[in-house]
């Protein structure tokens, strides 16, 4: 049975929950997780503004207060996500499944749209969703599309790949549109090579898939981009979710559209 | 003949535009202007994005830097408005048509959608615009929803008015669903009451319009929203457009729509 978001959460807080995300809790969005000392919080704030597409905010936490009370009241980002990637001075330092231990006063929490919300009202329509059939984590990507920097934070827009056919394509380009705070629609179709990914079958984050005769890449942007903004702009200490560990909030997928 | 939106800040660094922006470069997003020094400016940015209907950002400028390079690249936010107000400590205390003597290195400029950008869209659908119709600035009034605070800034939400028929009401959803940087949506129609307003022919800004029989007043979020969090939130110094003299942007009206 499908568990509820809080109760993915509550597994987390236990230490019983060890997952991926994709496709768990269904129907609520969920989010890439970021935490910064307040010194850098108002340059990442602004990059996020500046870049929509890659990085659309759900919530930004009270500093030092771990709730995000916007789209998870009573949820704790200290404990409440199954993996968290402890970042200094721009280098992955360890991976760990709570970080309660080193939470600071100053800390900012930045919760990040995910693609995976919009997975399942693709499914609901009948387009079939590859990774997830190969039970693999979604393929990414970095291009060469320039973000539009803010302060020390910059970075090539990463993207998540997903292969269609070409009714399919119009369908999820309707679809997604709903979506504008899980990435909407996509940014790019066809030719890899236009947005500077030169070999499908190598992605820089998750796994490649299977494309069929027939069918056309296509790609969105993606929140990973928010760590290799991180991995530029080396704060002192920064922590996230480990890719494909996500938080899931209490919103429906199709809450912020309006 | 109707002005580009650069021939209209032009015309303004000249000191010869002195006019309301309503109806002006038609088809462009035009914005409310807030400019607070640095130490203010994060928790100004949560603010706006705990309250995206009111407070939907377009641009945040490099501190110190009085160019919006994202929505107009080259404009000069000291001088490129028809008129500003100047805030000291939450007390308005001067109207000025340029703000080049006061300007600040520790200045930051935020942008926020406004909802004149959907009026043309609105006409376009044969859809009666009544403030327009009457030659009158929209009629704005404070509700009793609260905006989630940050920090020191909170504010009751700003609404804007405009009287629409049944089958209008219907189309006006579905074309302002398409401008969720200029509001989006409307947030209530009917009774006045249930959000706190009282007296429809006595506005809070702006200047009370005709509701004709049959016609149900509909309510937008206002970007005046985010001048009555500058007034609670008290700053040694803030300056805004002045109220119906916006900032003009060189983006069309449904750029930011995904």
């Amino acid at each position: 049975m499908d568990l509820s978001p809080a109760e993915v959460r509550y597994q987390c807080r236990q230490g019983t929950f060890h997952f991926p995300t994709p496709g768990i809790a269904s129907g609520f969005l969920q989010a890439n997780l970021v935490i910064l000392p307040k010194k850098m919080a108002f340059d990442f704030l602004v990059f996020c503004t500046r870049n929509p597409k890659p990085c659309p905010l759900l919530d930004v936490t009270e500093v030092g207060n771990p709730e995000p009370e916007i789209v998870a009241s009573g949820a704790d980002l200290r404990t409440d996500l199954p993996r968290y990637h402890i970042f200094r001075h721009g280098e992955l330092q360890q991976e760990v499944a709570d970080i309660s231990h080193i939470w600071q006063d100053d800390f900012v929490g930045f919760l990040v749209g995910c693609s995976f919300s919009f997975e399942a009202a693709l499914m609901d329509a009948g387009i079939p969703v590859r990774h997830l059939q190969e039970g693999k984590n979604v393929p990414m990507y970095k291009t060469n599309i320039a973000c539009k920097t803010a302060g020390d934070f910059s970075a090539p827009m990463v993207v998540s790949m997903r292969p269609l056919s070409p009714s399919d394509v119009i369908r999820a380009v309707q679809i997604t549109s709903r979506f504008s705070k899980a990435h909407g629609t996509p940014i790019h179709f066809g030719s890899p090579e236009e947005i500077g990914i030169t070999n499908l079958d190598a992605p820089d984050f998750g796994e490649a898939v299977t494309i069929a005769e027939g069918e056309i890449p296509v790609f969105w942007a993606c929140g990973v981009t928010t760590q290799i903004a991180i991995l530029q702009a080396k704060p002192e200490i920064a922590i996230t979710h480990a890719p494909g560990y996500m938080f899931v909030t209490d919103v429906k997928d199709d809450y912020f559209t309006w």
